[in-house]
């Protein structure tokens, strides 16, 4: 029995030219783009993808879209993560109409949950939805995480299926993948850091959701590929460019949103698509602009 | 030029017969206790009223009914708290129509906004609103501020009309009643933990936007006005109930939720309204509302 | 049955001229300005004396200087707080010859002590001192508060005799005050930042260990009485002056230590003391300094 | 050029009979059975030493008999970390004597310093010390963390000769092994966490100082070997192990005592030395330690 997903499953960005519309010609470029470099699955409504500051339209929009120009080829999943149980499940149904794989939800993050509110959160949310579902381990955003007593009883819903983990506290992933290891075969357990992702693999982990795979999706399934075949060598000169292109384009910007801006503002100078940004995030100014630009050139996404 | 709101606006607790169902009968007695009480308006879809919880079309049906049933007795303030930016104008614009007096916002709470940002975010929503707006200052639960640099500004913005304050930090009440003395007599600065009452009005502030007013209108009406008179004395021994209230009602819960739990609990043994509570919390079992329930014999609100 | 200390007691700073040597004139001048200024007592080796940062040789000399200034014409505390158990007592030892009336301490603050730990430390402690000790919470630097169940044992002991509370929670110090009420008429409890000054008596509480005193003890002083007789609108005018002083004196640098820096910076000017801090501070640059002295003028501390 | 240390290299736990009284077998025992199990060198003074919960003269006593039971056989490093620089300073020059070969400091703890005063700290301290010394990074307990600025500036200065990272984020230790590749090909990068030692060593990492080490530091020393030869099969194996010692001993407390408390408890189980701590910790009780004992079964360091 083997895990549902392997491999790198990016956290896609959403194209915007307004603050409601979709940039569709952007989004066929950019989900082609990932596809081509190797991707594993695609995943709308992260927090990469500005999930929780689009409206619920536009959420619908994107999803039937990306499935569209995904067409198949490789698995979609889709954020679900809301304050609102009844939200959460009304967007699970609706997207699987269009074609959906697996839904996905952190924990609601307006009142932070204890760890028994959040399995009886999970317990009344499971029956609601017509997908199966990972964990998605968020605490900087969501207040809270997923504990061993939360994650073992979620081991025993056949309906979950995986754990992507954005703490980046490795020593978690550790333990939780040493919870399942006897018991679910089938999980998927899945990184969110792309700094970690070698080690993540190293560690019996199942892939990641980097944010960078909008960018350079190819670097990252290599990466994934050596750690997976436990070339240390080539591990380690993957994860120095994966460093680098970190240290190049999330630094630029000073607050909390200098990761998505920093991928927005590449993927526009890369031709690839707009970086309009959702409210309460602006794009970078030229002055930003031209620092990724000189960057970009740095690591070679842009020539000389 | 006085503000435009002075006294006790509680912020409403939503009550539920279920996981998307009002108890329209106990909001017709909640909202009547509340104005006889002597209340200065009311506060719906607030953190007390479990808002982001809520489905928004059980948001818009709240403040539909609760216009109905407050008839234009007191001012109608709703909550438009938002991750995104659209769904808060959105809302803002459907609850106009039910005769809403002003709306309510803190900062969008998924993504922490720097102060640069969360300046931008009102810019961008203030043309989207047709009512006025008041600031709500929640940093435990939107992990950001309003900082000086942002109130200072908002106080340039006519469609701004006051700031509640939740923070617990009278220190930071304090200076920003400071900032607008001269410049905006008609902002309202009112503050939320019913704790610091007497101590917000002694230092100048308008009044409270406290939970516990939904149990016992009359008791922070009462120590309002003592405090408001300068009534040293008798507020001293008002306030002295209110933190045996809190100390009755609130700490019977582990969580975070012990506060809405506990006044929710109360409310239902005084035959208010039901106490069911959206995921993810749970009402208390039954050995807490034995607890309760001594309580608040102990503190007559029951009789012995 | 009255409490120990009642009024103004400045957390005095340490005036320096040197990594290891203290400025005794300044001292000198500095704890006259402060008595004629119409202080309660005198609290050496707090946060605001930098005690941490000081080695335990000057430490002594400090308190043995300190002794000798003051000569009785008030009490003097001194902060014994330590990360462990048989340095605090040393000092305590050391300290009592010198004619010292109370000591003080936090909870102890490289380990983060739980609250049974902290109840625990504090028994084995207490046999070890030979004067009465005053509590003082100050989480945000020991990561830990005194919870209800410590406060309500330590109000069983009788060498304990009250309680600094710095954690800006005024909540906290009400929710204190109304636990000693029947219990210990003896106690004082004493709030730490002056912006609270007056809520904090308002409230019931017995006076600040404020650290402007040490730069206007007079201010601080009116305050105090203004708010003990009860007289609301001079507590306003003079709380004002006290938020003009904050905002002037301690916002001039960037972190934490812009209180101790603009307090020592100021006495400076006013050719008190010298304004050399110990690791890992410095003294403000001149451009601070020029900064500062406009403000002293501004609040009338220095003439223009 | 190669790193000053490679290896595991124990935070050795403190032998205490008592309150301020060392246990002087005890302590040889555990120095010959680290040695006995192929560490690289042993760190006394550290966290898991609780050398902030020591008095100065035991500090001092510690390391004297520390150095007379391991003769030279492995290099001595001691932690100096003090919110005083002058006592830091002191008791590395005292330490010095002894035969120590490296002293280590975190950041001062009590006042949070920020990057600039945190390097001007160093600046100031490095000349005091007669010996190299390395950089702890312990952000939990000393509320700050060397950031790339620091270590930048670091790297520049010949006495500092590697950091020790006990953050748990394996991403900062990345990418401050990347800042010194090309510069300092001497500094030693240990990491604190033992559940992280495989993964550090794949990033390029020298070693670890692993608390679990002081009980068995054949296991550590043999996955660090695994590690270090890139042996990925038998990585995993033997991170299996760790990883099942760290939930069989650390978890057994419910404060942030609970590893000290489990290794202290282990070690007097296997009678290696007593399990007294100093305040504010106590030893673990019989219900407790009998926990402990049937884990330590479990993991094969008792018999059946």
């Amino acid at each position: 029995m083997k895990p549902n997903f392997r491999g790198i499953i990016p956290p896609m960005i959403t194209p915007l030219t307004g603050r409601d519309s979709l940039d569709i010609d952007g989004l066929e470029r950019l989900v082609n783009r990932m596809i081509d470099g190797g991707v594993a699955g695609i995943f709308a409504l992260g927090t990469t993808g500005e999930a929780p500051s689009l409206s619920y339209r536009l959420r619908h929009d994107l999803v039937e879209h990306t499935c569209r120009f995904v067409d198949g080829r490789v698995p979609v999943l889709v954020g679900i993560t809301d304050t609102s149980l009844i939200e959460s499940a009304k967007l699970a149904k609706a997207v699987a109409n269009f074609g959906v794989d697996a839904v996905v939800t952190s924990a609601p993050f307006y009142f932070p949950a204890g760890q028994p509110e959040l399995r009886e959160y999970l317990e009344e949310l499971l029956p609601e939805l017509p997908l199966p579902i990972m964990l998605y381990n968020m605490p900087a955003l969501t207040k809270t995480s997923f504990h061993r007593e939360v994650v073992t009883w979620a081991m025993n819903q056949k309906k979950i299926i995986g754990l992507k983990d954005s703490s980046g506290d490795l020593v978690y992933f550790k333990k939780m993948l040493r919870l399942a290891a006897s018991q679910r075969p089938d999980w998927s357990f899945l990184v969110g850091p792309e700094e970690l992702l070698a080690e993540a693999v190293f560690a019996g982990g199942h892939g990641g959701v980097n944010g960078g795979a909008n960018l350079h999706p190819r670097l990252y399934v290599d990466l994934f590929e050596a750690a997976s075949a436990g070339d240390l060598k080539r591990s380690r000169e993957l994860s120095a460019k994966v460093l680098a292109l970190s240290d190049a384009i999330y630094s630029v910007g000073q607050h909390g949103s200098a990761i998505i801006k920093g991928l927005k503002c590449s993927l526009s100078l890369l031709g690839i698509c707009d970086d309009f940004m959702a409210a309460p995030f602006h794009r970078f100014h030229k002055s930003e602009r031209n620092i990724i630009r000189e960057h970009l050139t740095e690591i070679q996404l842009l020539p000389v």
